[in-house]
Order: C-alpha cells, then structure tokens, then sequence
C-alpha cells in the first residue's frame, strides 16, 4: 500500500482534495467552519465543525457529488500570500483559522488557496486546477474532540484519498478492503484466537482456545528446530533482582520502558524486559572449557516491557509477549560460523512459512564516531567483515546501514514485507561484546587462559505475538493444515442414517492425531457448511449413503468449489502427508 | 520417617539426650556454658559456647564416646525445683542461664534435672536414668549465632539423635541418609535440572537444559491428557489490573500473599497469585447456552507469590511458579459428573507415574458455623452429598473433614506419601458458588432463562515445580525413560574402529526421536561408563567388533549390573515401546 504522506506528487494531490472536500462543504453548508486538514499516510482527512449536524453516510455521499460537480466545473487553484494581519482580516470571522493565524510567527508570510468563492490556509503547494481532483474517494467518517482534547466540542471528521488516476485509486480502495479483511484484531475476534479485556489490563492479550493451538504448534515447530541444531532449551523467571539489571546496565538505559520496581523486605523486583541477563548468569552458574563452546542457549521467554497505552495494537505491540529468544555463548573464531548457521535457520523457517519477500540489513558501526561503541577497532572489524561475507556466501540480497549498529556490536535485521504492503522486522541477529565483560563470563581456552566468550543474540519469530498477527494477517486466518485450531469437520448429511459412519470417521481421525470436529446438529447442510466456511476450517467433510456404504469421505478443501470423494484411508493418508510436510495452502 | 518432636515418648528421650550432649562436653570442656538445647522434628540440638574451639569431626566422635561413657556408669536423672532466687544463685556464673531465667515470669516454678554434677535447667520431663540414653547418634555440627543474630557471637551447635532401641535408630539414620540422597535440591544441581542465583532473586528457580527436557515432557502430556478429556487450553498474562483482584476478592483477602502492585499512568497492575479471575473474564467475553456447558478452560499458568525469604525451599516453595490449572465452568446438574472425571483423571496420572500411596481428604463445611460460607444449605448438602458419592463409586479410600471447605464450597486434596515419608497435596479439586456470582457470569438455560454456571477448581500435578521436587526425590533423578534428559549414551569401545558404528547407532536412535549423546573422548571404558552412571543416564551402549559386525547394540541399563546385547532394530523397538507406553523404572 502507498505512503501518500511520503509520496511527494500524491502527498500535493491530496492536500488539494482536502480544499475541494472542504468546498463542497462550503457549498452544502454554508455555515460550515474548517479546523485542519492534514495530508497522513492513508490519504487525508478534514476536521470541521458543522454545528449541530452529524455526518453520516448520506451525507458523505452528497458530499462526494458536490465535489465531483466541483472537479467538472474545473475551477483554477490559487496561491494567496498574506501578512498575519491580512490573514486577520480575510478569516475574520472563523475562530478556528484566527487560532491558527495567532500561532504563526509574526513575520511568516502566510499562504492560502482560493478556488471560486472559497479560501483556506495552507503552506501548499496545491495542484493548479480542480480537474485534477477527479479520482479521489471518501473513506470514512468519525467524531474527533477539537484538539484531541475530550473536554472540547468534537467536530466532524472525514476522511478520503486522491489518486492521478482511476486503476491506482482502485488498487488502493482493493488493498484498503483486503487489510480491513486480514486486520488480526478483527479475526482474531472472528475465529476466537485471542480477546482483550479492561479488566484484565491494556495491552495484555489473553490466547483463546483456538489461538492457542496455534501457538502451541509455532512453540513446539520452534523449539524442534532448535533442538534439531543443538539449542538447549531453557526456562527462567519473567523477572529479576533490580540489582540483575544494574548488572547489566538496562537500569540506567532502559528503566523508562520497563514496568516499576516491586519493593519486598530490603529487595526490589522488576519485570524483565529481555532475557539475556538471565542467560548471562545461567552460563556463569558452571564451568566451560572451549570445547564446550558454542553453547546456544535457547528460551520461550515471557517479557513485559511498558509500552504507552496510545501505541498499544491488538497483538503488533503489547506488554507482555513472548520471544523466541537465544543467547549463542562462542569464542571469537566461532562468530561467523554461529552466524550463518542464524541466518540459515532464519531461511529455512521463512521457506516453511511461504515467505519470499524479506530484506536484510546489516547494521554497522559509525567509523567517524568510534567512541560511541564498545570494544575496540580490531574486534569490530573482524566481526562486521565475518557478517559481511556470510551473507555474501549465502547470496543473500542485503543493504549496509553504517551508524546503525547497537553500541556493542553490529546486528542483522530481517524485514519482511506483508500482504498488505507493511515491512515488519521479524528476525534480528546481534553480536555482543559488552555483556560478557559486564558479567565476567568466561570460559578456558586451549593454553589454560581465562578467556571471555562473545554473545549471540538472536530471534527467529522475534515475539510469537507478532509472528501470529503477522501469521493471521498473511493467511487472512485461513492457517496451513499444520497449524489449524479445527483441521476438519464432518457433517453427517442425515443424522438419522449417517451420523453412525460419521462417529467412526471422527474417531478415525482423531486417532492419527488430527483436530476434527462433528457437527451433528440439526440444522441444514448449507448452513453447516456455510458455517464451516465462516469458522475457515480446512476440510469439510460430507458423508451421505454413498460415503458410508464404500467406506469413503467426499470432502470440500476451504475456499475451494470442487468436491471430491476419496477413500477414508486415501484422505487420512492425504492430510497426514499436508501436516507432516507442513504444507502451505495453494 | 519419624517427627521426633510430635512423639511423645521420643520428644522426652530427645530432650534428655541433649542433657546427655551437654554433660559430656562438660566434662571435656569444663569451661563450657550452655545456651538452648531444644528437641526438634529431626531429633535435638544443643548450641554450646566453647570459647575457641571450634567443633570438628574428632571432637564430636570423643563427645559421643564420653556420652556411651555416662550411658554406661547409668546415673540417675533427678528432677528439681527452683524458686527464681534459687535458680539465679545455682547458675550465677552462668550468663547464659541467667538470661534465661530472668526471662521467666517471677512466680514460676522453674525445673532443672541434674545427673551426677552436671544440672541443666529443663521444663522436663526427662528419663529417669542415662541408661535408656543408649540407642543415640550425633548427627551434624555447625556454628550459630547466640539468639540467631549475627552480631552477636558464633555458638557451637551439634545435632543429635536418640530411639529406644537400636533397630529404631538405625532405621531412622537410613532414612535420613535415603533422605539426603533424594533431596531435589542436591540432585537438581548434580544432574543440571535447575538452579539458582542471589542476582536473579531469592525463591525464582531458572531451569537449565535437563530440567527444561523433563519439564516440557511433563507439560505436554499434561495437555494431552487434558485434551483428550475435552478440556480447552488457553494463555492468559501472568499480571492483571488491581480491579480485577478487587472484582474477585482476592485483593481483600490475599493481598498479604501478593507482590505489590506496580503503579502505571492511572492504574495498577499486580503480579498474579492464581488464575481463576483471568478464567472468569474469559468465560464473561462470550454468549454460553446450557448446551455449551461445560466449558474446562486450562491453563499451564505462570503465577508469582510473595512467599517469606524463610519459607523459600528449593523448588517446594518457590516465588514465581507455574500451575496445571484449569475451570470447569458448569450447570448444577453437572458438578457430579463433572467431579468424578477429575478425580478419574488424577488416578490415571498417577498410574502413569506409579504413585500408589495417596489419600483423599474431602473438606466439608462446618455445620455450626454455617455463617462462615457463602451460599445457601442447599447447594452446599447437595454439593457435599455429590462429592462423596463420587468418591464412594470410585472405591476411593477418603476422610471427611468437617469444617475444612473453603468459604466458597467444599474441596477435595489428594495428598501422596513421599519416599521419604512426608505427606504432599499434589491435587485439589474445589467448587466454587462464589466467584461465578462475583463476576456475574452467566448461561441461558433450556427456558431462556439465564442462570449463574458452577465453577470447579482443579490442579492436578499442583505446580509443576512442585511435582518436579516430588519427582525428584520419589526417583532420586533416574527418571522413567520417556522423561530422562537423556535417554542413552553411546560408547565406541576403540574410536578408531568403533566410531563410525557408532554414529550410525546414534544417527538411528536420532531419527526415532530418542534423545541421545555420544562419548567419543579419549578416555578409559570404565571412566565413561561411571560417568554415565553418574549422570544417571537410562541406557549405556558399549559397541565394539561384535557389535558393528553382527548390527548389534551391548547395552547397560541404569542401575543394573548385567549386559545385554541386542540386534540395534530390536533395541529401538524394546526403548520405543518403553517410552510410548510411559514404562516405569523396575
């Protein structure tokens, strides 16, 4: 989706259209006054004050008429520049543009643009004629406090885009109606994936039956695939000792985003807002040797970090979430080796999830500001050179950010792009010189010196929270068969002669481990299976005399028109192969 | 094992024995004073002022051969009694006594016993003869600080014991000895299952790799078992806002137990004791008809207390712990029904662990008090009257305990015997009228009436920490072959000519999902194979010539002394049925 606000042409193209919306209004209401009208990343919207009446969708739609007649009666665009005290005088009579005006510098030369009878501020620059305005669309409509401010009178908030042409205007209402569609927080609703509540707390989301299967099987697919590389998996407490953090140093730089201090006899407990303190004393609790090294780490671990309650976002950004965390203790001949094995399981977890489009950025360090990184030249040299030729021997397709390393050492990002056109970071890899010395970790080397190891940080899923609204949006809910909260249902066509061979299969099913579910109600097959389709259930399953007398299951895939009958042993085979493989949906 | 200071008969053979103690040192140590030598679950204590000396092994041996000396020469235990005059004048150059006396009220009749010369104040009763003192053991010995402040001075203590007879002592010294060896807290650290660290805080167990193996196989076939029986998992944040502890009551009457609560923006949040008002904000977020229910919301739930530093033991009682939780939110009719397949469940689970010393202990309201619960009589006689028959269908061995239910209903505890001879609640099943009502959930009924759900508290393995120390000790650390970290260790005989075998051996075993290492050091068989058994390892595969040519596997299982060989194919299939089939250690 584009960026109007970023876009320049578009972002010009729609500070124009917010006047021709006003002039409509103008037109319609000639008591109409403006407050502003600013151009943001969804297009633009104006907040006006239009007395007692409320917008609604009749209304918009006899706004939109005007401003077409507007657009044909192809009215010219004027720039107006006048002093504070000509500006004065012209807005006279609006309160609105006089708060404004009052709170321009008093030697600002103030602009402003007419077309026919109506004149509105603006810095511009506009397009010169109202022809130009033709394919725009009125998005939505909504009540909006004067200021922000709940104390004040709310005006009326309307929203709309402009496009140069019609194709690009409907390619942006089509993604516009597709993000709606896959907003998670929508459909984790729909589907019973996961519900907030007040009571409960503000951005602390609760998992729901059915969203944690899910989860349940991304922790398990996670956890396996790191085992299966030599992870060791670890679980420790969702809080520390203030005393940890002071250690570490995220006392003195991060405290403002962790939740406060809980003060029990002479002690003080926090929430943790990472893991790689407790990492750093579990790998302190024993002795290693370097052939023990590297030692990865590895945790499904609780966090809570205190987000401002406005940037909250349905499960994009919470307070308490999970990472799928790692911490690679190795020697300093072991970080580009460590390394690529990161990124190459990062690649095989996208590849079994469908995901193509992703960006890699590798983050380095200032040169012309050394001093504002740890460790010295010699170690950042050799670690951001290793990081470089990985991703060179991989042929991975990556940008250098120089300035943009972490103080104590380079990092990888991940970005991937989602079906609605967001990039979102899923996967960071960081090398870490600076615990280790914060922690005097140590281990011994091959001549019997006390050496310090180098720390990997890493996330794959980065937090499963944001993995599963990434997830939902990607899949529109519509899971791979793997991951599915109800992988079948089974509807007998008559509960009188077939619910008998119905049973059977959902124990037949049940037994290789499948999720199934047996609607057995008496309500109409079309319904069933409307619901069905509703509730995205994989495969529906209709069986009737002919599926019960050959032993088989004619099934419809979701989404999909055609049925298909199968023998229940082909079928059972056929959706053990889509979950083993992890098969995506086509 | 014996609670030396609840036995009557033992407690006064405790206290004489410490006079016993006490005359010896006296007789070795002249200059000797005497604090406190109270008698304690395991036996007695005496903390003695020896000036300089500080008590070794050596001097305990000579103290307790003095004492079979004085046992011998049979002297005679006479009781006195003293007025505080008298008394303060018997041990005037005695600090130590005179600080004790003079903390005793001024018209009490204060004892002391004396044998030979030696007298000693005690409330008594004592033997009547050093003779029936035989049957002793000095245990232990530490230093301790005079009235347990560290700024006073350092006391010498020594632990001891004392039975009627010998059988009885050696008995009790085997428990003991059985007892240290099982302790989970030694074990958890010799076989890496956990561990703590003063940095990360007092009562916050971090599991290390092992620990985390055996966990997660407890979890998830905890979870399985659930599912199977219908039940829904969920997640829910391990904090929640301070109004929905006071919507539960908890913040009334539990807040001493909490930690405090952290003050963000406008509101409170507070870590979470137990999950019961999440569940009931989750049950709220829904429409539920009668033909919904019952809904049994389960939670592998993360939960934190505020447990005295004192308190604090291991993984027993800990600050942050983690619940096999779940709700049943049911119809009145249903609470039977649903009752029995909870008590059902916990049997089968400890069939599965072998646990077959367990009683159940039905908590009922106390008739003449009946102001005390919430509810009317006759939810609670119809409620009581339908746990007890549940509980006589099954045959289960169970004692009622009037006036032990919770204010909010009756409950059932399952307490199992420890190895070691203690009592553990591992289990708890509660009904619950009060929360349902606090929250104000709600079903529609079969006449569109809608009526309040009944709740049923369950845990069946209690805490996962907690069952893990359980399970620890039961086994002391040789876990049953599906939970073992690992579960077979591979050793080449010769790793030249055995190695490449042996990674085929493993490689298979690998395949199956056993979890598997290999020892390919430069070390001595014999060395490998202690080091196995140290580390309690299931399965020891020693492969030589015989072995890589005929496709064979030798294996040793923990704890036995003879070798078998067997064809690799049949092995795997002998530790796969082993590990599906849960098989307990014989």
């Amino acid at each position: 989706m584009k960026n109007i606000k970023e876009d320049k042409e578009l972002n010009i193209l729609n500070h124009s259209c917010a006047h021709l919306l006003a002039h409509a209004v103008k037109r319609l209401y000639p008591d109409a006054l403006f407050w502003v009208g600013p151009v943001i990343e969804e297009g633009f919207y104006y907040d006006i004050d239009l007395g007692d009446v409320v917008v609604n969708d009749d209304i918009i739609e006899a706004i939109s008429k005007e401003m077409k007649k507007i657009v044909k009666e192809n009215k010219l665009i004027k720039r107006l520049e006048l002093s504070k005290e000509e500006a004065l005088e012209m807005f006279a009579n609006d309160p609105y543009k006089i708060d404004i005006i009052e709170n321009l510098n008093e030697d600002e030369v103030i602009s402003a643009y007419k077309q026919e009878d109506f004149v509105d501020l603006c810095r511009g620059p506009h397009v010169e004629s109202t022809k130009l305005l033709k394919h725009f669309k009125l998005l939505k409509h909504s009540g909006a406090y004067y200021k922000g401010d709940s104390k004040n009178k709310v005006l009326q908030r309307i929203y709309g885009v402009c496009f140069q042409n019609e194709e690009d205007l409907n390619e942006h209402l089509a993604l516009l109606e597709d993000a709606k569609e896959r907003d998670h927080r929508k459909l984790g609703k729909d589907l019973g994936l996961f519900m907030m509540d007040e009571l409960v707390g503000k951005g602390f989301p609760m998992w729901l039956p059915n969203g944690f299967i899910v989860r349940r099987e991304l922790v398990d697919y996670m956890i396996n695939q790191e085992v299966a590389r030599g992870y060791q998996h670890v679980m420790t407490p969702s809080l520390g000792n203030v005393n940890l953090y002071k250690t570490s140093g995220h006392w003195a730089h991060y405290k403002d985003d962790m939740f406060p201090a809980m003060e029990v006899d002479d002690e003080a407990y926090v929430l943790r807002p990472m893991n790689c303190p407790h990492h750093m004393v579990m790998f302190k609790n024993s002795f290693h040797s370097y052939r023990d090294l590297p030692i990865r780490i590895a945790e499904i671990a609780n966090d809570f970090r205190f987000e401002s309650s406005g940037s909250l976002c349905g499960l994009e950004r919470t307070r308490a979430f999970t990472q799928n965390d790692s911490h690679i203790f190795c020697r300093e001949n072991q970080i580009k080796d460590e390394f690529k094995k990161v990124v190459e399981l990062i690649l095989d977890v996208y590849k079994d999830f469908g995901f193509e489009n992703y960006s890699f950025r590798l983050s380095l360090r200032d040169v012309n500001n050394k001093e504002k990184y740890f460790g010295n030249d010699d170690l950042w040299e050799k670690s951001e050179t290793a990081l470089r030729e990985v991703l060179n021997e991989l042929g991975a397709d990556f940008y250098e950010a120089p300035g943009e390393a972490a103080f104590y050492g380079p990092k990888l990002d991940v970005q991937v792009r989602s079906a609605i056109g967001h990039d979102v970071t899923l996967s960071t890899v960081q090398i870490d010189y600076q615990l280790p010395e914060r922690f005097e970790l140590e281990y011994v080397d091959e001549d019997g010196n006390k050496v310090r190891p180098v720390v990997i940080h890493r996330a794959i899923m980065g937090t499963f929270d944001r993995f599963m609204a990434f997830l939902i949006e990607e899949t529109k809910g519509q899971f791979p068969l793997w991951l599915a909260p109800v992988q079948v249902n089974v509807i007998p066509v008559n509960n009188e002669y077939h619910l008998e061979y119905a049973k059977k299969v959902v124990s037949d099913l049940k037994r290789v481990g499948l999720r199934v579910e047996l609607d057995d109600r008496n309500e109409k097959l079309g319904y069933k299976m409307r619901e069905s389709q509703t509730r995205k259930i994989n495969y529906n399953l209709v069986l009737g005399n002919k599926e019960r007398d050959e032993l088989s299951v004619t099934y419809r895939k979701h989404g999909k028109e055609e049925s298909v009958t199968l023998p229940l042993n082909d079928f059972i085979d056929m959706v053990k192969d889509e979950i083993d493989n992890k098969k995506l949906n086509k």
